[in-house]
Order: C-alpha cells, then sequence, then structure tokens
C-alpha cells in the first residue's frame, strides 16, 4: 500500500493543530510528515503519532518528495507557495480563500461534491468554513426538493479569525469582568483599519467591505455557495444572500438559514428525516425537550449539528433552521483532511501531466 | 399645570431603575412618585429627583390616588394589579406581554402608532423589546414604499432575560476564563426545564417553545409587528417570519432584518436618506469608515441605530439591515416613557367612564 509524504503548512495555528490531528485519526497511509511555518515559528516541536516533529520554515523547497500539502497558513503564503508545491509534484488542499473561486480548482465538500475533484490541476480548495456547514446541512434538502433561495445570517465564533483574535476577546473578556476598558488591535479583521472589542459586544464586519457594502466574508458565502451547488450549466440558479457577524464565541459558528425549496410539496419531519440520516449531520431538533444546536456543544465535534426545522407559516416551501458546527474541524481541518482522504481513496493524489 | 402622581411597579429591576431615570428627564410633570416592587424589595430606599423614596410592596391599594403606573414586574404581576390600578382610576403603561394581544389594549410605539393610545381602555402595552426596535427602524420605509416580507434573525442581549440572568451569564464568563465549568439555572429561561451556559455561547431559544416549533419570543416579534402595523381591516398584510437567538452580551440587540418593499422603485440612498431624517433613529451606515451599529455603542442610548443597508441582489426590491438598540432603553423604559409623555401630552391620563 502507497504511504504518503504529507506537509501542514501553517502546522503552529489554530487550524493547523487540528490538521495533524485530524491527519492522525485519518485514513490516510503517512509515510512521513513535515510540518512548516514562518521563520518565527521554525524550530517549534510538535507530536505526530506520538513522534516529536520539529516546524521548518516553509519555503519552496520544502515540498520537495511531498505527496500532499494540507494548507492554512493564510492566503497570501497559499498564493506564493502552493503553486511552487505543485511544481514539485504535490497535490495541495488549501483551506485559505486564495484560490477558491479559479476555474481550474475544484472547490469540495466530501459529502456534496466530491466528484469534482477528478478535474484538479494540483490544487483543490476547502470552503470557507461558513459556507461548508450551511451546504452541508443544506444539500440532502436541495437532492431531494431542489432550493431557490437562501438567505442566511450568520453568528461566527472568534477562533475563525485565529489564534491572536480569539487570545484578544479572551483578554477583552477579562478586562470588562474586571470594570477595564477592553482594547481592541485586531478585531473585526487585522486586515482593515478600525479594530473594535468584540467581548459582550457583536461586530456586523467579518473580513473587508467590497464596493456594493456586503463583507468579503458575505460575497464568500454568496458565491462559494453557488460554485458549489450550481458548478455546472445545467444546475438551477440558486439565489442567495447573507449576512456575517462575529460573536463573542470562541468555537463554533450559529448560523440561522432561511431557505426556499423548488418542490412544495416538502414537510418538516421529511426535511429531519434526511438530515437525519444523512452522514455527517446531526439532528437536534426536539423543541419540547428544549434540545437544539450550541457551540459549546458542537465544539470539538466534527459533525454539523441542525435544528429548529420550521416553516415560514406565510410562505409555502420556505423554511427555516439553526445550524452550529465547529469551525475549526468541520469548518477547516476536518474537511481538508476529508478532501485529501478521498484523494488517496481515488487515487487522484498526483498533479496530471498536462496541468502541471 | 397638572402634576401627576406617578407609579413605578417593578422599580428595583433593570427595567424599572431605568423607568426611574427616564421619567427624571421626561416631560412628565410629576407630584409625586411612588415606587412599588415585591414584598421582598420593600423598604429598601432609591432616589427621585435626588429625593430619597422608599420602596413599598405592590398591593391593589397601592394605586389608590395614583394617576400614571409605568410597569415592568413581570407578566403575572402585571395581570394581577394593573386591573387593580385601573380600577382606582389610574391609567397603565404595561412592559410585559401580559395585555399586549387584547384587542382593546393599544400596543405603541411612539412615532410609529401612537394615533391608537386614543382608543385605550386604561392599560397601554409596551411592545417586546425586539420588536419596537425592529418596527421603529423599518417604519420610514414602511411609510414610503410600504412593506410585503419581513424575516428577522435576532442577537439578543442578556440583559433582556432580567438582572438574574444577567449576573449569571457573567459568573459563568468569569468560570469560563478561569479554565473551570459554569453553572446554568436560569438561562435561556427561568419559565422552562433545562439551562444552558450562554457565555461564549448561543442559545437559539428565548421564552418557551410553542407547539409549532416557533419559541413566544419569535411569536411575539411576528403578531406584535402585525398588530402595530396592519392594525385595522385597509392596513396590506405584512408577512413575517423570526428566529430569535440569545448571544453573550451584557446591553443591546442586535438584529439582521431583512424585507421586501412593495414599491419596487427603492434604492439605498433613499432608504438611509429616510432613516437619517426620522427622529429617534440614527443612521450608522458608512462601509468604509467601518461605521455600523454595535451594543457597546449602543448601550445607553435611547435610539434605535441602523446600518449595513443593501440590496439583495438577485431580489428586485429586497434589502437587508442591521439595527441595534438598547433593549432596557429603546426596547423597555423608554419606549414606556415616550408613551406616558405622548398621554400627558394629549391630555389622556384617565381611564375613560365607560371602559373602567
Amino acid at each position: 500500500m502507497k504511504k504518503y509524504v504529507v506537509a501542514i503548512l501553517g502546522a503552529t495555528g489554530a487550524v493547523g493543530q487540528r490538521l495533524i490531528s485530524e491527519l492522525e485519526h485519518s485514513q490516510i497511509p503517512v509515510a512521513k510528515v513535515k510540518l512548516l511555518a514562518s521563520k518565527r515559528s521554525a524550530g517549534k516541536k510538535l507530536t505526530f503519532n506520538n513522534q516529536e516533529v520539529t516546524v521548518e520554515e516553509a519555503q519552496p523547497d520544502s515540498f520537495t518528495g511531498v505527496d500532499l500539502v494540507l494548507s492554512s497558513a493564510g492566503g497570501s503564503v497559499s498564493k506564493k507557495l502552493l503553486p511552487e508545491a505543485v511544481k514539485r509534484g504535490a497535490v495541495c488542499v488549501d483551506n485559505t480563500s486564495a484560490f477558491r473561486m479559479e476555474e481550474d480548482v475544484p472547490l469540495v465538500i466530501p459529502g456534496v461534491n466530491e466528484q469534482q475533484l477528478q478535474y484538479h490541476h494540483g490544487i483543490i480548495a476547502n470552503p470557507n468554513c461558513s459556507t461548508i456547514q450551511m451546504v452541508a446541512a443544506l444539500y440532502p434538502v436541495y437532492q431531494r426538493w431542489g432550493i431557490e433561495q437562501i438567505i442566511v445570517s450568520t453568528y461566527q465564533a472568534v477562533s475563525g479569525a485565529g489564534q491572536s483574535a480569539w487570545n484578544e476577546m479572551l483578554q477583552q473578556a477579562q478586562a470588562i469582568l474586571n470594570k477595564q476598558k477592553p482594547t481592541a488591535n485586531i478585531l473585526p479583521t487585522a486586515a482593515d483599519v478600525k479594530h473594535y472589542p468584540l467581548a459582550f459586544n457583536l461586530l456586523p464586519q467579518i473580513d473587508v467591505f467590497e464596493d456594493d457594502g456586503y463583507t468579503h466574508e458575505e460575497w464568500k458565502m454568496i458565491h462559494e455557495t453557488k460554485k458549489i451547488l450550481c458548478n455546472d450549466q445545467d444546475s438551477p440558479k440558486i439565489k442567495v444572500t447573507a449576512t456575517c457577524v462575529r460573536v463573542p464565541v470562541e468555537i463554533g459558528h450559529g448560523e440561522s438559514v432561511y431557505f426556499v425549496v423548488e418542490d412544495k410539496g416538502a414537510s418538516v419531519p421529511e426535511i429531519q428525516a434526511e438530515i437525519a440520516k444523512t452522514s455527517g449531520l446531526i439532528l437536534q431538533d426536539n423543541p419540547q425537550q428544549q434540545l437544539y444546536p450550541q457551540p459549546l456543544t458542537a465544539a470539538g465535534k466534527r459533525e454539523t449539528f441542525v435544528g429548529r426545522i420550521r416553516p415560514d407559516q406565510e410562505n409555502n416551501g420556505a423554511f427555516q433552521m439553526w445550524v452550529v458546527a465547529d469551525n475549526l474541524l468541520k469548518g477547516a481541518a476536518s474537511n481538508t483532511v476529508a478532501i485529501a482522504e478521498c484523494l488517496v481513496r481515488d487515487h487522484l493524489v498526483q498533479v496530471p501531466n498536462n496541468k502541471a
């Protein structure tokens, strides 16, 4: 059985650490793991399968001899280094937004559109965390009844903004509990000019603003959803719009999803049944038992949790649901490793000759 | 000039304290203030206009000689005591849900439907906090272009669940920061069986569940909005649906509001202009300056803050906006006192003879 040399790019970050543990628990036969990060983190010791591994500085030649790259080091790092990795024959699964919308880069959620993997040119993109859990939860509905329209409002955890933003929010929370003024240097996004406290607050800005008044996070949810579900000309068009809000939660994005199905015959019990029988989804939907998804109970889990499914009483074919998933696992590391597992299973861990 | 004897029922609670200060700053000429609360709080000393006032136990005879009651002591207290107050000739503005949907009780947001006050029978209801700020923000849009449909997802602060829930959330936050397990005995609602931590979490349950899977909070937003905006048979019907989520914020509800106008000629700049010129609304809508409403900046203010107004690019006549207001002020005490000001101004502080 072939064993693979796997490089994890961005190994010391919140997602990187989860990539390591997800790889440990995966079906992928690993010959060797290389842990790559910025110069600042080089020399750190981490473990993989109880073996100590020293973190190396990520450079183009780091990828020589590597079969598979799992990448979560930021968009600019991916843009610079992944083409170098592909040149050296490595297939890359990228968790940043760098390549997601490029035409020859499959944007994949296993269980939804893994058939796209066969068309890869060396780079496969992992969708945005908030996109993954929404599309995963809606997919069984989409398959059976079709979907015309999605209106989503998100409640996104701070860990999606990286470890430093996460630490900042916890420091702000302690300051406020101590009746001190919180400071903000990172949130809502390091990429923008102004910074505001998130602890005990809500920030209706994730990523920078586009010219049309939507944030880039909202843009991602809209366009990634269309790329995943409406990839070919025959697919019906789905209207998608989004409002993305950062909330003072450590791990676990919440999403209030309003959706209109094509086939108006859908009912709540049938939607619940479709979700309950879908691998990777867990139905938590029993109002009388106060059972519904929560970030605190979803954190650390690979599944997507779905509840509060109910009809819009005045709009035939329209429903609402509440979706929660661990944004670092389902929204990032677990999906990335699941893509890599599909590549291994389907013998796709090679850069096509005509595409390198 | 007539001066009024005003009783504040529930004077020691989070809203009650704000009723006192809002009354101090109001246009209402106060002859005397009576502060009423449960037996447990009787004997406490509070101040009104720098004068010490001793809290008395609320009983039917407490209302003898009272002109105006401002009430925020909980639905069961209102149900029991307000009819007694009306019998004794007092006009009551009630901040609980006890009487809101009764046919002969006006449900009023000054600036929106204060003309309903003239039909009162002794009790006027203050709408639910989450309803007030949404309807206040949408009203200028409704007036100029009409509204067909509203889909709202709320992000509601814990102070709306009362002081004890608020304290519980802060204790939970400190426990989590200390790496201890948080305890929960009140949230999501003391009225239900199971309790979950809210700190660094999201609870998609506010109030108890109805049989149709909606929570009572969601039911309130739907039906109160219709009662306020579609009160008579000639009013066009508005479709309303809601998802209400409790978030770990102290003060200030956020709302992601999707709305479809009747007159498809509406544009974002025109909507912004209508909101900016409406008394009680403050437009905070400049993405390039990262200006948008936040709970931390809305707390302590009487106004409703509106931003992130943008079109649904794929649905003509549909728009989204982000609305934040102090749930204890605009959502409760300020609106209650504003109703009382209208009653005084319009000489309506009397129980109609044929209605008492």
